[in-house]
């Protein structure tokens, strides 16, 4: 089996929807990828930092889903990195109320070593220079995976830029892509961050679904029409989780086993949103994913005479 | 063949984009879905009005793609209804710079006799009065398709409700589903559409794509992603007549047949854009809908073992 190492945040998120709201619950783009990446059967480790206060309980939770923890350094005398927000009731915008980065801000991430030769490296969204750092670490990964966000783009875009060099795939959402490359059509962006390094880029675009870009090849893949988003939070991750999982349990990296890898990912994404923080993904089980992908080949297959 | 009645506006149209501005060009719903399912093979008549400033040039090209005129009132002493509008920079949005009704006034729509008993009815975006109006004169149809616009859901709803009540596929956008049904998930709106008659609610997401629903089912068809988009005027009408002159075509109005239907509006649609008005609906060739049909298929089809 393929080993997969992810690097990102293990945080507390407080969260409030219209449908209620949260006190701290496990969140943060490691777990959200991890817990993902667990449910394809990957041999996954998350590398991340954690304060005194993380409950032992949490990390019993991603250990049950089989992810290895070893690479999460618990910083006895700090504070897990804080994250609140409130969604509109249009359930696509969202206000961040409070960021408190507190363990994050000296984060020197540590790959234990029996995955320093893992074939996956999956970058979750955190500064690019501790995700440069662990690139340094893995020595031969045949695929390495970024995600990251517009905040970085703002403040630390020369650092990001020298990580999307080192990737296979970047995966980031369509407004990520445009401020990326300066570019409103997002076939033209993909075409430019392609020219950065990347050879594969998928361009996440919530509701609206995903595209996979590769040289002049193009693939669609659609979220899942819902009767009701009831948190989106970690939606994101948890299709990169899936996307890299898949990958990593299948082993093949070709542009075809990628749309199945995109499919995946939405898959696992249109569980996340079903309840609160990473609820759904400790429940779901392998009977529910065969059935969603059931769905997800009748909602898009269709035969033309 | 099935033939298929159109009523719909025929129309000049003034558009500005970003890459270039038209005079009076060939425009209207009814002129966007006859060319589309003109290219369809259907057997397609136009019931429209239009006034004596419309030169015999315009009729010359509906009829040249095959469609049946007839039906097409001249009135010699009315001007032609006439829609100017401007595109932003994104293209997603536009404003309308000048609306004159002229002879769509007092238009009173009649069906050629000959298409009296046509198999399909193809209600294009105009008053709901005229559309029933229409709907009266064809005999029997096996199928009727509804198009219509948050305009008249503002200024005619109950006349609008009536239509509704009488159609088997309602085909309008994202935000007039929201609005139609005061919903705003359109998995529940495409539930409350169906309550008030349609057996099919197709909803069309413009560079998104469109969905399908039927009863329970969804199906989701992508749009063809651009690296530049001409003109978007005519695209939905353009998808509507494709989905219509299919379904004219083959004769088969079950729920597979009619995700094929999706696609090929969804292919025609991505020719209109491509230059200003119906320009390239005029010129589009079977060889060129094979080889799109093609690259939806590459678009969107995979296989997960």
């Amino acid at each position: 089996m393929n080993k997969i190492v992810i690097v990102g945040t293990v945080a507390f998120d407080a969260i409030e929807t219209p449908f209620g709201k949260t006190d701290k619950i496990l969140g943060g783009a490691a777990s959200y990828i991890g817990l993902s990446a667990a449910n394809c059967s990957a041999d996954a480790a998350i590398v991340s930092v954690v304060g005194g206060d993380f409950p032992q309980s949490d990390i019993a939770i991603l250990e049950s889903r089989g992810l290895n923890t070893e690479g999460l350094e618990v910083v006895e005398d700090g504070k897990t990195f804080f994250w609140s927000g409130k969604y509109h009731n249009d359930m696509n915008s969202r206000d961040t109320l409070i960021t408190e980065l507190n363990v994050l801000e000296n984060f020197n991430p540590v790959v234990p070593d029996q995955y320093k030769e893992a074939q996956i490296l999956m970058l979750g969204n955190l500064h690019p220079v501790v995700q440069m750092s662990v690139v340094n670490q893995v020595q031969n990964p045949e695929l390495i995976i970024l995600d990251t966000m517009n905040f970085w783009m703002d403040c630390a875009l020369s650092e990001l830029l020298q990580v999307i060099t080192k990737v296979n795939v970047i995966t980031i959402n369509d407004e990520e892509a445009r401020q990326l490359s300066g570019e409103y059509s997002l076939v033209v962006a993909a075409q430019k961050i392609m020219e950065m390094g990347p050879e594969f880029v998928v361009i996440k675009k919530g509701e609206h679904g995903a595209l996979l870009f590769h040289k002049d090849e193009i693939f669609s893949a659609p979220a899942l029409p819902l009767a009701e988003v009831f948190d989106p939070t970690g939606a994101g991750d948890t299709f990169a989780g899936g996307f890299a999982g898949y990958l990593a349990k299948t082993g093949d990296f070709s542009y075809e086993n990628m749309k199945a890898a995109i499919i995946y990912g939405s898959v696992l994404a249109s569980f996340c949103v079903e309840k609160f923080g990473t609820e759904r993904m400790i429940q779901v089980t392998k009977k529910d994913i065969n059935q969603r992908l059931e769905q997800f080949k009748n909602l898009t297959q269709f035969t033309i005479n």
